[in-house]
C-alpha cells in the first residue's frame, strides 16, 4: 500500500469552485484536466478544468454566453476552435494576432475577453530553461502553420533578432513573414530556404516525423553542435531528426516539453499559483511520453 | 491512518467526462455537488455536476447555448431559475407545469429539452418509504408556494384521491387548485382551511418554523397520531410543529429527507445508475443535519 502523501489528492467541487472551461471537439482526446485538476488539488486551488464539447457552428454563440457565467475565469482553447477565437475576444495578444489563433481565453474583472496563445510561449520557455538566451538569437522555424506561427511570434515577442521562415506553401511563408514584419519592424525575417546553417536555435514546426518514413524537415549535417533543436513532434519523443540532432551533440526539445512548459504560462494568465513543468509532470494523472 | 477503502475516492475528469450543469445564483451555498460527485466516483461514473452561476438576464441564453454542448447530459436547476425553466423547454412534465417550475432539466438523445421537477417527488417518496400508500389517499398541504405547489403536483400524481390547500394568500392556493383540477379531473380540491382533522398525510409547506417565534401552520392537537406529517423546513431538523406531532405519535418526515429523496429521481431521469437515500447520505461530503 502506498504511503498515505502518494495518494491522489481528491478534486471537491463545491459551490466556491471556479470553472475553467476547456472548449473544443471532439473531448475524448483532452489530456488537460488530468494535469491541471490534480495540479489544482495538490495546492488546494479551488479551481476545476471541465471538458465542454462544442462543435464549430455552436461555438461563437457558446462564447458569448458561457463567460457570462459568475463563477468562471476562462478556458483553454483546443481544436477546431483556436483561429475562430481570435475574432470572438475583445482584444488579443499581438502573438495571437500574428499567429491568427487563440489557445486560451481570460475574463478580465470588467467582463471582456482577453485571448492569447501559449503554444510558442512555451516552446521558448523551454529553451530558456535549457540555458539558451533568446534577445538577439536567430532562428529556423521550418513549417509556417499554426505551431510554427505560434513559435515564430514568440521567438519574435522574446527578442530574437533573426528569424528563417520555411513552408512548403511558399505563400503561407511570406504571409507569417509580412505578419512578423509588421509588428516587429526592427525582425530581420527571411523565407524560402531551409538551410539550418548559421542559425542559434532550429525547430521543426511540420509535422515532418510523425510518421516512419517521413523525410526529415532539414539537413542536419548542416546544423552546427551549438545549434540549440526544437521539435514539436510529440507522438514520439526523439524523432529521427531530433535524434540526428543529439547525435551531432546539439541541445535538443522534445515536442512534450512545449506543452509542459505553457501550463506555467496558463496559470499565471489565469491569475492562479504558478509552478514548474517537473512538478505539473509530478502530479499529472497521464503520462506523455510514448 | 485510515484504512485505504475509506479514503475519499477521486474524482478524475477527463475527455470523456460527462457534465452535469448546476444552476444558479449565487453558487455558494449549492451543496449538490458534494453528494453527486462523491457518489459518482464511489460507484465509478464518470460524471460531475459543476456549479455555473448564471444571473437573470443571462439565463435564457445560456440555456439555449450550453445544452449544445456535446458531453452535457442535463442540468440541475436552482434559484432563482426555476420559474423561468419552464418556458425554455421543449417539453415540461406535468408536475413541472402545475406547479410553474422546473428544477431539472435533461438533454435528451435528439437535443430536445425536457423539464421536470423533484421537489414534490422527494416528499412522495419519503411517504412511500416510511410504508404509505399514496393512492386513494387524503392530503393537507399547507403552503402554496413554490415547494407547495410542487407537492400537491407530485401527490396528484402519485394518486392521491383529495387535497385540501391552504395558502395566507387564498388566491394563490386557488389558483394551484384550479391547475390541478385541469390536469387531474378525478381529484377531489378544495381551499381554504388549514385544519388537518380527517387527513392521511398533512405537510406543512409554508416557511413558518424557520424562525423560533414563528405560530406552527396549523393546529397539531387537531391531527391524528395515524396521520403521516410532513416538513419541509430545513434549517432545523425538527421543528416545533413537526415535534409537536412525534409527540403525538404520527409519523414524521423532516425536510431535508425530501432533499435526499428526489436525488435517485434526478437520476433515473438523467440515465445514471440510481441509489437510496441511505447511501447518497453515507457518501456525501457534506452534513446537512443541523
Amino acid at each position: 500500500m502506498p504511503p498515505l502523501e502518494r495518494l491522489p489528492a481528491c478534486l471537491m467541487i463545491n459551490g466556491d469552485t471556479l470553472l475553467i472551461a476547456h472548449l473544443g471537439y471532439p473531448t475524448k482526446p483532452f489530456k488537460a484536466p488530468l494535469i491541471y485538476n490534480p495540479y489544482f488539488d495538490s495546492i488546494g486551488v479551488n479551481a476545476v478544468v471541465m471538458p465542454m464539447g462544442s462543435l464549430p457552428e455552436d461555438y461563437p454563440a457558446l462564447v458569448r454566453e458561457i463567460f457570462k457565467l459568475t463563477n468562471i475565469r476562462g478556458a483553454l482553447v483546443t481544436m477546431p476552435h483556436k483561429v475562430t477565437t481570435v475574432g470572438l475576444m475583445d482584444e488579443v495578444t499581438t502573438t495571437a494576432r500574428i499567429a491568427g489563433a487563440c489557445n486560451a481565453i481570460l475574463k478580465r474583472d470588467d467582463g471582456t475577453l482577453l485571448g492569447d496563445l501559449f503554444d510558442g510561449e512555451g516552446f521558448v520557455r523551454g529553451v530558456r530553461r535549457k540555458g539558451r538566451t533568446l534577445a538577439g538569437a536567430s532562428a529556423l522555424v521550418v513549417g509556417s502553420g499554426g505551431v510554427g506561427s505560434a513559435i515564430a511570434a514568440s521567438l519574435a515577442a522574446a527578442g530574437a533578432a533573426r528569424l528563417g521562415l520555411f513552408d512548403v506553401s511558399a505563400a503561407s511563408a511570406d504571409a507569417l513573414a509580412a505578419r512578423l514584419r509588421e509588428h516587429y519592424p526592427a525582425l530581420a525575417v527571411t523565407t524560402g530556404s531551409k538551410d539550418p546553417a548559421g542559425y542559434d536555435i532550429v525547430v521543426n514546426a511540420s509535422p515532418l516525423g510523425m510518421k516512419d518514413d517521413d523525410p526529415v524537415p532539414m539537413d542536419v549535417a548542416r546544423i552546427a553542435s551549438s545549434t540549440f533543436v526544437g521539435e514539436v513532434v510529440m507522438t514520439r519523443e526523439y524523432t529521427p531528426f531530433l535524434a540526428a540532432a543529439r547525435e551531432r551533440g546539439c541541445t535538443t526539445q522534445v515536442g512534450v516539453d512545449m506543452l509542459f512548459e505553457q501550463i506555467p504560462a496558463y496559470l499565471e494568465f489565469f491569475g492562479l499559483p504558478t509552478t514548474t513543468p517537473d512538478v505539473l509532470r509530478s502530479v499529472a494523472k497521464v503520462a506523455y511520453q510514448p
